[in-house]
């Protein structure tokens, strides 16, 4: 391709808002253009990188046997409701209605299209198991939207769903999509580490998301010193190891406590440990019910994992208002005694304490020698902690925090949406049973701008081959036959070519080639043609080579 | 691919509601599945034929040197504003708001997009011209979706957009465009007729569609018997000849006339020719004005004309009582002296005639010797005539009615959208001058429909091999080593191949390849073994033969 013909310029400049690397050149280098926030633009150079990822999804998909095929874009939200889905998702879900009356969901994931498709067959467990697949643009309102392709309102997804006749025969897809996956990445040129993440409104049990680390990414996981254990921050476990659980139970006391209403002052104030004092978090859920979080003093509350234990769709913590609401006071909240109507959840670190302190519902004053059971009861307790780096993962290794960009996940769904929408297949035995199903995401604008995040430096774009949008940018410096005889016989040999014809000087074309990326560059000049040749460089080294004419396409090889 | 694996099992039975081949055939063989009423699947099957007809056309628009990218599905609303597209557009808009309050459309096309794209950009005379295009889904609310494929709410849309420096630049793109087109119908299989045909909502002066004819088609068109001119009912030009133009102005008389409100009525109650009766339609536009339309007693009015000469959005009749409460009468309605805030536009085909006969907006009353100008003037004169069968073109060939399915059309813009957008260039004399444009569009799906509704026998389709979802069908009848061996040697050879390695009856088999319309059949059984290999058939014959089987591949090719 003629680089005249390209009307999506390079820019020199860019807003001084755009700070992350790969928002600043795949903008500036004329691969994607923003039409309003978070909504992209894939223009001509873009548009030949993915669909390189594409092909490469869908090769890696195929192999694996998955189907490919599209749903409708606007989903009949009585789907949604059917599922319950309409609530779970939130704000970030996007309705509308037709001329008719009907309600449409802008599809985040498409499970329920997918199950009502497939509960349509008459399906037996000699069908059994497949697996189909999307590439889709996908939907999410989301408050903000934030680094170029990082997170955006929307965006191509490959969302692959499998259905199976049981757990056992899911697990094997499961592996074969974590498998695939690696593969995909690999191709990419991008190293992944597999965390154990949090469902959100996908629903299921258990999923995993395919991270690559980066300084720019949102998720934040725990990686343990063996590398045997990873964790997104909202599903990390840790251990919680015993306090002072040897201790005998003393007597509760009310005590007058002209404190302030930090942790740091109630340790002050007692001159007793953090660990042994209650930390207490008032939250109210989606429903306006009250939910008590409670916690050893020296841990924090994940609110992930408490949405989670507690079945709420949305928390936010309460007002200091709607704390006194239920006679409790700021700063000196309790379990003991508090309103009937609270919800209380315990972490399981209250297991590993005895006698501890914290406020007692009232204005400077505390309770001491609290004690779970005796003294209070939660209605829920579990693992509402907050892991940190340095504390130990389960089986004893030490975790550190990490983070890193989401470029993937597959997640066990398990019954979840057959039992939902009463998806049923006909086992051996004759008998109707539910699909035990899985599903599996890569968000691929996100991969791009990940790609380009770890092969970048300060003049631009350093693309893999792989998904390069051109192999070859050839440069002429001179108004000459050879660049056009070059340029001619390589698309004859079927190589990808960016021809810089413009009439603009050495310096503003090389640096556009080092914006672009592309990952060999051809210069031919008068210097180089008395050389003997042309120069050829790649894009990552600094010194470029003479290259007979004759010679390029055997040397490209 | 094996056929067990695919679930989207062929259905024998299918509502009796479906009547047209393409959708019978399309969704009984498992190709298309339908969501809601005019929202598809495309299942694994029709995956695969889409992904082709994409591929054909992408080749021949990338060899037209036109650019591929994409815009966002959702259009912010402000664009639309701009070029007044919402109201245009009417009840086929989809319209959404973000939690932000931001409104966005689903298009129907793209031009305000591309538009404001391509005005962010620098861009001087010597970027000139560059067509972009997209493939992306398209939503059109219709009030009824009909016909599978072939008029749906959302759909597959291939859209390109040029931009020139002037009319003269335009104009070769059109015809490239035209060729280009012409390319991609003959690839994939289609005879198409390019006829003249209305911009609808989306502007400029002219424009043509693409058509092939078919029964089941709802483009109605007329062409000549020559064949050198062909166009849509809602654009067709024929000679309007002259009558008794010739005759001297008679008085105009009042005549009670106790008949009938037909034109038929009239024609008998005065005994005078049908053409000398002016024929009178009273409409409202969507500002609730009067418009009445004013023809020659042997032609009818064609809306869509009439919307274009008076710049209506929206017509409808009036009715009885709409005519009776401007002062007129059903029936009896007349141009001469009627209610003054009555807008006149009157065909041309007034000026054949003189003398005429008609209504006097009283019941029973009739006017004799009505004469333009002198009885009454029309606000607009043109051409508002239906044509017919039988006409004469303007250059004296005799016109034809005919119908098809508009497959792609392409459209002069002009500087309808760059003047709304204020979308300039530098030209070569440093002035900023507007860019003149055309578009260019493609209808995926119903491209594939109609692909169906010209390769089909009443067994199901017979898929021209360019866009076949397979090459090979392989049909086993008796389990064994040979036939997988024979897959195995077809897929290493490169050759797409649906194995059918089900255990149901040769008869089922034999039907399900029919309906699917795989080009060419290889059943392998003992008979076959017998005979010495197996037998090949094409889908569109009747007798297959025998081929050993270590010539398989070669007889293929």
């Amino acid at each position: 391709m003629r680089q005249s013909q390209l009307f999506t310029k390079t820019s020199k400049t860019i807003s001084e808002d755009i700070k992350i690397a790969s928002h600043k050149f795949l903008t500036q280098a004329g691969f994607i253009s923003e039409s309003v926030a978070g909504r992209y633009y894939f223009l001509p150079l873009g548009m030949r990188v993915r669909d390189k990822v594409i092909k490469i999804i869908e090769e890696e998909m195929n192999k694996a046997g998955a189907l490919k095929l599209i749903t409708p874009v606007l989903h009949p939200l009585e789907f949604w409701k059917e599922t319950a889905r309409t609530e779970s998702v939130g704000f970030e879900l996007m309705t509308i209605k037709d001329r008719n009356g009907s309600g449409f969901v802008l599809g985040g994931t498409a499970e329920e299209m997918m199950v009502d498709l497939v509960r349509k067959y008459n399906i037996s467990y000699k069908d059994l198991p497949f697996n189909i697949y999307q590439f889709s643009q996908k939907f999410r309102d989301e408050m903000r939207a934030r680094g170029g392709l990082l997170r955006v309102r929307e965006f191509l997804m490959k969302d692959a769903y499998s259905f199976h006749a049981d757990e056992e025969d899911f697990k094997k897809e499961y592996q074969k999509m974590w498998d695939t996956y690696t593969n995909i990445f690999n191709r990419l040129g991008l190293e992944t580490v597999v965390v154990e993440s949090d469902n959100g409104y996908i629903g299921g049990d258990y999923c995993h998301e395919f991270v690559v680390k980066s300084e720019v990414g949102e998720s934040k996981f725990f990686i343990s010193e063996d590398g045997k254990y990873a964790s997104h921050e909202d599903t990390a476990k840790f251990k919680k190891d015993d306090k002072n659980v040897a201790e005998e139970e003393k007597e509760l006391q009310e005590v007058e406590a002209n404190r302030g209403k930090t942790m740091e002052d109630g340790v002050k104030f007692h001159n007793l440990p953090l660990w042994q004092q209650i930390k207490d978090v008032l939250f109210i859920n989606e429903k306006g019910e009250y939910i008590l979080a409670i916690i050893r003093g020296d841990l924090d509350v994940n609110e992930t994992k408490l949405k989670n234990i507690s079945s709420a769709n949305d928390l936010r913590m309460a007002t200091d208002e709607e704390v006194r609401a239920i006679g409790s006071e700021p700063g000196f909240i309790s379990p003991v005694g508090i309103d009937k109507k609270v919800k209380i959840i315990a972490d399981e670190s209250l297991r590993t304490i005895k006698n501890a302190y914290g406020g007692a519902n009232k204005k400077n004053l505390d309770l001491m020698n609290i004690n779970i059971d005796r003294d209070f009861k939660a209605e829920i307790e579990g693992d509402i902690a907050m892991a940190q780096s340095g504390f130990e993962s389960l089986d004893g290794s030490i975790l550190e925090e990490d983070k890193g960009i989401e470029v993937g996940n597959i997640f066990q769904l398990g019954y979840h949406y057959s039992k939902k929408m009463n998806a049923k297949f006909v086992d051996s035995d004759g008998q109707e049973k539910y699909y035990y199903m899985g599903c599996y995401g890569i968000g691929v604008d996100r991969t791009i701008a990940t790609i380009v995040e770890k092969y970048n430096d300060e003049k631009g774009i350093i693309w893999p081959e792989a998904i390069a949008p051109f192999q070859i940018h050839l440069i002429s410096l001179s108004k000459n036959e050879e660049a056009q005889d070059i340029y001619d016989n390589l698309v004859k040999s079927g190589i990808e070519v960016l021809y810089d014809d413009r009439e603009i000087s050495a310096g503003e074309k090389f640096a556009d080639s080092d914006l672009i990326g592309i990952p060999y560059r051809i210069v031919i000049s008068k210097k180089s043609l008395e050389n003997g040749g042309v120069e050829i460089k790649k894009r990552n080294e600094k010194e470029s080579r003479i290259v007979k004419i004759e010679n390029i396409i055997q040397e490209l090889k």
